[in-house]
């Protein structure tokens, strides 16, 4: 079954927001064997809107829609849709009781909020449980296509709970199965030499993408076929033979984030973690902190942007700042062990940069990052060189710092 | 001028990888007064990338593509696109030496990487500073395809070095002015009745969007005209009459995010800042620290995650824990004179919180969170309610802390 997500909204076109839902749907529909095969965004204009409509309608057997059904002025999608399916808005208790309960202790009811509880005729109405924009099912010369509200978490909760059940039941797939391994120390190309021989004699039935992302690479099998546990046991199969290939430096088979890899890490052993970053501001703990449950082996961190928090806090010696300045390897081994001691974790990564645009040198030119990993008394260090800008620069240091600390965990 | 891009890869469409891309292009192809009117995300399939292609070479006059040109398999843009202007892959001698020196430090070249020398015969090629793939430059019946290297590092420094320069001395345009006003306080609903006289009573060649997100309502306004300076008056004035309607709660101007915002009126007050977090895990920090030059005011953070370390680093008191619990209005504003007075700042913000999934109660729910901000001894606090899910109740708690700030620093 093939799907077409078109996202409305002239702040996606002139890149004011970035179209983060279609990723997701993506994700969640190819997990029940739905395959997205185009994304289509679009402005606000409804000649654009009923163009892309129509044309996707004709190519694929499921439309879904997202944005375009705020109460404002630029929002004209249902407008659009009745127009496109020959029906008009008529007046919806069931909407406008919704909307009641949604605003109830937040605002007063007003107009337009009224007229949000106008919905196509022609459609199954299904209540936002969320927020005030309703979701319409349409269907023609049976295709379906599925207009939902454009807000992240609401599309997420109507998605989840009633769009995806409702195809689900609707449709009968053929099975699917994607298995991600993340490998690191290869560069994409050299990886490819390497998995030459095995990617030739892979069965017809899996596809395999590269995914290179800071410093590590996701490998996707992708098995198709009648059969799901054939075709699981298939991409199993392949997906084994990359340990023989590839050794250690297989990191995870479940496309894993870093922090949760090393989260688990610290779990099954018992082990406790801090942090203590400058240049990395506090990243590295708020990528930690995005796993569920990581209050067990994380118990916090020192963000020391300054000189004073490194002395005053973690204890690094004022001689050492001076001798070698604040990025380098002696400060950031004794920023580990100040976040060992400070907050007494068997193990840490520390980070000290700079990150830029300003604040580069001759000898230390911006760019250059100082990462070290601790589990007790076994301390690895790395040196982070060439400016990618600001932004990438942090990234790749916290990537490499949980890299680091992976490898002094292993 | 219209410009639709066209992002290339399975993984956009099955959502391991989010577009970042298009949104930047957009917003940067705008500024010099280019108009995305639409993105386009397909497979790696030849006959899927031959019509995107080739409906958008008929919808306007500049098509973008991203991806499908790295080393591997799954890469066949260029393939793709030889076939659609019917010509051929030739050696390039210049890009070979550019691979090469890209590659020299770091792996050996490879038949693969000789591969990406290989480039389509009638088009003009630019070489990419930053990568081993290049860029095509092709022109049919007066129109431009460009097709780059899809990751994000790669595009960027291409587009803003080559292909937007070279798109500017190509075309000429018409004159185009944003102006993105951040309010404070209202629900869009309630924003857009208060609006209503003023929106009327705009210019025909003014357009006016909401852009609602986590606590705030970006309103942009968009002018178009002959005259770049004449445009610029208008909305300029339009703009001035929001101050009159709303007053205090138009926080900015400049489209400038939350932490600059408040970055700014520490540095204009020479007051220094830190943070105290639990919950969000260094989230305000990694906020705080994304803005260049923020080391003027700000000194650093303890993500005290566990309660040894609220006690250890930022001295809340055991008794305040066991009477109030982790999550509460007193402990809060112990984390955050803890936080003055172990950093030495005027200012703080402090958050504690329950992000989820699990360890809500009957009492605090998942969602509860207690967020302060301080200015010395003035201290506001603020409690905030309703799960959204552990990343967006992290989020939403970080913009609610730099929204206290902005607040207490008024």
């Amino acid at each position: 079954m093939f799907v077409e997500i078109i996202t409305i909204g002239d702040e996606l076109l002139i890149g004011q927001v970035v179209d983060t839902n279609s990723a997701w749907m993506g994700k969640e529909l190819n997990n029940v064997g739905f395959e997205v095969i185009r994304v289509t965004s679009v402005r606000d204009r409804e000649n654009e809107i009923l163009e892309a409509v129509d044309a996707a309608m004709k190519r694929v057997d499921i439309v879904l829609m997202t944005g375009g059904l705020g109460p404002t002025k630029d929002d004209i999608t249902k407008y659009t849709l009745c127009k496109y399916f020959g029906t008009e808005l008529v007046f919806s208790d069931m909407v406008f009781e919704n909307i009641k309960r949604i605003l109830a202790n937040r605002i007063t009811m007003n107009p337009l909020n009224k007229a949000q509880a106008m919905v196509p005729r022609d459609c199954t109405v299904i209540n936002n449980r969320v927020g005030t924009a309703s979701v319409s099912w349409f269907e023609k010369n049976s295709k379906v296509l599925v207009s939902m509200p454009g807000v992240p978490q609401e599309m997420k909760t109507n998605m989840s709970e009633e769009i995806i059940p409702r195809l689900c039941s609707r449709y009968k797939m053929g099975a699917i199965v994607h298995k991600t391994y993340t490998v690191k120390n290869y560069p994409e190309s050299v990886l490819a030499i390497t998995l030459t021989d095995w990617e030739n004699q892979l069965p017809e039935c899996i596809k395999l993408a590269y995914l290179p992302k800071s410093g590590i690479i996701r490998l996707r099998l992708t098995g198709r076929g009648n059969n799901e546990e054939e075709i699981k046991q298939i991409v199993l199969k392949e997906g084994a033979k990359l340990y023989d290939i590839l050794g250690d430096n297989v990191l995870d088979e479940n496309d894993s984030p870093l922090e949760e890899i090393v989260g688990s890490m610290l779990k099954e052993r018992n082990l406790t973690l801090s942090t203590a970053e400058s240049c990395t501001g506090g990243n590295i703990a708020a990528r930690i902190t995005s796993v569920p449950g990581c209050s067990v082996y994380f118990k916090g961190s020192v963000v020391a942007y300054s000189n004073e928090v490194k002395k005053g806090l973690l204890n690094v010696s004022e001689d050492t700042l001076n001798r070698f300045g604040a990025v380098s390897e002696e400060v950031v081994k004794e920023m580990l062990n100040g976040a060992m001691n400070s907050l007494k974790t068997d193990c840490a990564v520390a980070v000290s940069g700079i990150a830029g645009p300003d604040g580069g040198t001759a000898e230390k030119p911006v760019g250059t990052v100082w990462i070290a990993a601790a589990y007790g008394k076994t301390i690895l260090t790395q040196k982070q060189e060439v400016d990618f800008g600001r932004e990438l620069n942090v990234e790749r240091a916290t990537n490499n710092a949980l890299l680091l600390l992976q490898k002094v965990l292993f």
